[in-house]
């Protein structure tokens, strides 16, 4: 295999890197085997570094830090819409269609709410495994690990790897409509929410906060019936948005309604066209700004987790916690008694 | 108005409380009239706590540092399942059910979709609107504010509220099944988990996971077609995992499978008594601990939004993180960085 050129870090985090692999091995350890790998593209690499992100494993970051000149690279789809929409047929029609252009494309299937649904996101994923077969697609399925499990801060992780690999496409794909997986897609570039026909009262309440989330509408299933009727619906709404709000500015986007068929694969190129677009509307200068602020969101994200694990856990604030509650303080004075022994209060 | 004797002791929180109210205001505040208003049963004084709690005021702690002693009357009960499953029906009529037995009732409606759904839960409620004629009936929405909301941190403390202003029963009704519902409603005493019949395969796949949440499983629109089905179906899901689990003791709750038909107000009662025969195994000995435990979860909720709040805003580490990231660190290192700042490496 190639050498690289690039080189893991000695670890300059104020925490010791202690696992099996870095404790026992020498300069030429395992990361940096893990790392050739990852640049020769070989997916067994990238998914043990998502793995890492997954865990909040320290490798990660020590990994990390050596590929981040080479993030950016990627463009970052999310997708997401109402349970039934058929958004991972569109996600595989999608990556068939972008490795016709040669382009690499890695997906994450996110699932958030699986504390309710379990391994059913898995499930859906086996239609897209003819894919799998293909070495410019790389697949993967990131279920929440419970109520602390900060999906959205392993989502971003987990893309900022597929970047880091070389992929020139990352799908964000979510299940569900809720507050974490508004989190995850809006990590993305370009958010596409996919939408059908006759899926109920529950689509229609939800058009019009949907918008603020949407970079392209796609309404999917466009032979069933009612197809037309959806389309003119969102283009009124998304009209009202753009005429209507005094927030609005002359440099704001405004979503394209798109119909495709992704069952049958009619309309993808409209789909990504649209994509296209919107990228290109993006680099005119837009690109950057709103990235750093996507980057800062993520700082956040990673902050709660690794200052939850170090208060709670390391510095015993949970058995300190346990004691103050069982005496009858309430939960806010707990918290400020806590905050007290680290910040300073002048 | 009779004095409650409860009386708000001096701020001895860190910060200082600085609000219109107080500083204006000498020891007979505004806080100690909405005190009094509170305890006196005032609809609005509670949604004025409720407000606090929603906004973080600093007011919130300051009451509840008073009404801490009141607290753990109130029976609280989660209501959850896919959207369609006639969540808000039901809670409704066991509003109406309760109200017969004169027990005073506070419903908390949370959506923590609302990026996505706008308003559409207070379409809703709109059906409930009879019931806020009654003085022992409060009802609430409550919506997520975006990314860093801690909906289930604002959720929480606004039961709590409801539980000192002396209801007897609160319910927490959530909007879809995903990760940020699942920490509202299992916040709750008991958990009912609603599903209906004929609501398509994301249900039947949502069945499995939903096991895991469920204190009571509730088959609504017992009148269509496929509820007996759905309530055997669930019932050997039950089953399943009530003897092929290694991780089963004896001492656990096995979920009973209850049909109804919130809509025409048949066996609400049947689900009631579900509710009570769930309430009283969990008073032979398991509420403390179990309690415990829920208020521990929320005082690590509490505390991340105190931490974010108090690190990145008043500390300035989103200014450091922004210069940071701008000059190419990853996101990891520029946490740890911060963390370095408070944290004492030894």
């Amino acid at each position: 295999m190639p050498d690289s050129g690039i080189r893991l870090s000695p670890a300059t985090l104020p925490f010791a890197v202690t696992t099996p692999s870095s404790s026992s091995s020498g300069p030429a350890s395992g990361e940096q085997r893990l790392l050739e790998r990852l640049l020769a593209g070989d997916k067994g690499a990238l998914a043990r570094l998502i793995s890492w992100a997954e865990n909040a494993d320290r490798r990660y970051p020590a990994l990390m830090r050596a590929l981040q000149p080479r993030l950016g690279q990627a463009w970052r789809i999310g997708v997401t819409g109402p349970p039934g929409a058929g958004k991972s047929t569109l996600v595989n029609e999608l990556t068939r269609e972008l490795r016709k252009h040669d382009r690499k494309v890695g997906v994450l299937a996110v699932d958030p709410s699986s504390p309710f649904t379990g391994g059913a996101l898995l499930g859906d994923r086996i239609r897209m495994e003819e894919r799998t077969i293909d070495a410019g697609v790389y697949i993967r399925s990131m279920a929440s690990r419970g109520s602390h499990g900060g999906i959205a801060r392993a989502a971003v992780d987990a893309c900022d790897a597929i970047d880091a690999a070389g992929y020139a496409e990352a799908i964000l794909e979510t299940v569900g409509v809720g507050q974490a997986e508004y989190d995850v897609v809006t990590a993305a570039d370009t958010v596409l929410v996919v939408l059908c026909p006759g899926a109920g009262d529950g689509i229609q309440a939800m058009k019009a906060g949907i918008l603020e989330v949407a970079d392209v509408l796609v309404v999917n299933k466009s032979d069933l019936p009612g197809a037309e009727r959806l389309v003119l619906d969102l283009e009124e709404a998304v009209h009202i948005r753009a005429t209507g709000g005094a927030r609005r500015t002359d440099d704001e986007w405004s979503a394209p309604v798109v119909m495709c068929s992704a069952g049958t694969a009619r309309g993808l190129d409209l789909v990504l066209a649209q994509i296209e677009r919107h990228r290109e509307w993006l680099s005119q200068g837009r690109l950057e700004s709103m990235r750093a602020a996507k980057r800062l969101a993520h700082v956040r994200r990673v902050a709660h987790e690794r200052l939850d694990e170090e208060l709670f856990a390391v510095r015993g604030w949970e058995a300190r916690a346990r004691t103050e509650l069982a005496a009858g303080k309430a939960p806010w004075d707990v918290v400020e008694g806590l905050l007290g022994s680290i910040l300073d209060r002048g």
